[in-house]
């Protein structure tokens, strides 16, 4: 069985099997989850996404080394999810670099998840193994995606403070950048920002926020809120999504980066944001949580075949979806 | 009311008025959708998606354009979706280019649709479309989308042979061109071949395939099938996805590209793809329709303010997701 108070005290082997029942779906998982939700809750969770070639998992290892040198080190878990990729190696390879510079530290949890599953099954295993590190007692924890897909946005969603990783000389960028995921950016990086173009894509990130937001006039460097008038007539403190220029490999803008994330932090608690954004997600969890059971349910009242047969009827175009599903349902009835 | 006999003799007034209670998804148009639902299926779904810039549209036009010099020419409907733009004068714009060409023949119907709605929700509209296009008598579905997201990944599997269009100078390509669209391609068009770049386009294209489909040796450049071995031991074709030019400025590569249609057609009935295709599609349907209704019946059982109440225990975290669903579900059962 799962020792929940192992992993309360953040015991990293206790931690680790969690991770793996969450991960399966067992019961087991599920049922720690419920135990453990209490105690969630407490972390700030920090999305990392962008294109392959952006440096992306280098910059979330900086990222991971500047909270440990801090005054207070915070704990720190690395949670990388690829869901397009075929190849599972390349997760495990990305482990074995990230080693070799937050070995040993007791303080920083790495793990990769390289499954390819459903969408909506992959947002779910994410946000059970965010709610295990929360848990745990981590600080702070890096949820790295890959892409522009709808899985990134919808994992994205679990973020409270997403980045968005761009990188020169990936292209014309403007194909590359999906209006889907500026729309969740709350900082944008130029990483690799010692390569030739970086004021190319700086440029086309500007432009392309202001399309986004054409009712915002100004577009700062450095992250910082805006007062608004709601259409009701009321006060509304805005963000602006600040452009952060990184070079990785040396630690450039990492400070920076680190000050934009703790201003966005503040502002999401001055504002009510935060909470906002917690009920909004925790709706989400219990919506998707109530179709699944209440789908579990209707199956269990089913009599032997009579999906297929409803399936078999509709496929003969004998019956519409319609009927199909209020035949359906009236047997689930009984 | 909706007529749904002047539907089914292809009255092009009451088909538009259809579409209409489709798109805003009226019990009106639910019921006709379950009327009409006998007579569909034996449309041929072609799906064409493609970044911005590849010159999608004026593809689309010319393949209507070729389906009607045809000596035994085919209804054509044209679908344009577009999930992402904020700007729903794109499409409309796209209606009046059109026109020029394709105006006064009552052999094609267009019909372009930009709202920007809830992703599952918009492909099951687009569905709901095609379903009305079907039952009026249409030979061939023409479905446009544009880009590389989940949503039109979701709406390409209603077609039954879907269509990827690339065209050079577009970038480095390989940035643009997602691998989750590539594995949706049955056959590859490289657009505006007229211009430089159009061998490394389409290297590259070749080369991703080889990517995506590891287990397949050969690429050839025409359409054709491959006899392979299952993991049990049997013999299943495969659909190798040809790469096509094509330049839809004066037409060059578009009697090729029909005759790969036609073959990918031929393949999926001589294989047995089409019929699992459709039973695949209808299962899906039948799936988030039982789900829609078991919340919705569910729903009307909840007494007022039951759900918001568990929200805000959640949210102060005095019970987990899985008590809050359990506390729901027994209630809704009463």
């Amino acid at each position: 069985m799962l020792d929940i108070q192992a992993v309360l005290s953040g015991q990293r082997l206790a931690l680790a099997r969690l991770l793996t029942q969450i991960e399966n779906q067992t019961a087991a998982g599920e049922q720690a989850l419920a135990e453990l939700f209490p105690h969630t809750g407490r972390a700030h969770l920090i999305g990392v996404t962008g294109a392959p070639g952006t440096g992306k998992s280098s910059l979330v290892n900086q990222l991971a080394l500047h909270y440990r040198k801090d005054p207070q080190p915070k704990k720190i878990a690395i949670l990388a999810v690829d869901p397009s990729s075929p190849f599972s190696g390349g997760a495990v390879l990305g482990d074995r670099i990230r080693m070799s510079a937050l070995t040993g530290d007791t303080g920083v949890f790495i793990r990769s998840m390289a499954t390819r599953g459903s969408l909506g099954g992959l947002a779910q295993t994410t946000a059970g193994l965010v709610q295990a590190f929360d848990a745990a007692g981590f600080d702070i924890i890096l949820i790295e995606t890959v892409g522009a897909g709808q899985s990134e946005v919808d994992i994205a969603r679990l973020a409270h403070t997403t980045l968005v990783v761009e990188a020169p000389g990936l292209g014309d960028d403007i194909q590359a950048i999906k209006a889907g995921i500026l729309e969740i950016a709350d900082i944008l990086v130029v990483n690799k920002a010692d390569r030739a173009g970086v004021e190319n894509t700086e440029r086309a990130l500007r432009s392309m926020l202001q399309l986004a937001h054409p009712g915002q006039r100004v577009f700062r460097h450095h992250g910082q809120t805006m007062e608004v008038a709601t259409p009701e007539g009321e006060a509304e403190t805005l963000w602006l999504p600040p452009i952060q220029r990184t070079v990785a490999a040396d630690g450039s803008g990492l400070p920076e980066l680190l000050a934009h994330i703790a201003s966005h932090r503040t502002h999401l608690e001055t504002s009510g944001d935060l909470a906002r954004r917690e009920r909004a997600r925790l709706a989400a969890e219990l919506d998707l949580r109530l179709q699944q059971a209440l789908v579990a349910r209707w199956q269990a009242g089913l009599t032997n075949g009579e999906y297929e047969q409803a399936l078999a009827a509709l496929a003969a175009r004998h019956i519409s979806p319609q009927a199909a599903v209020r035949q359906l349902l009236d047997h689930g009835k009984e």
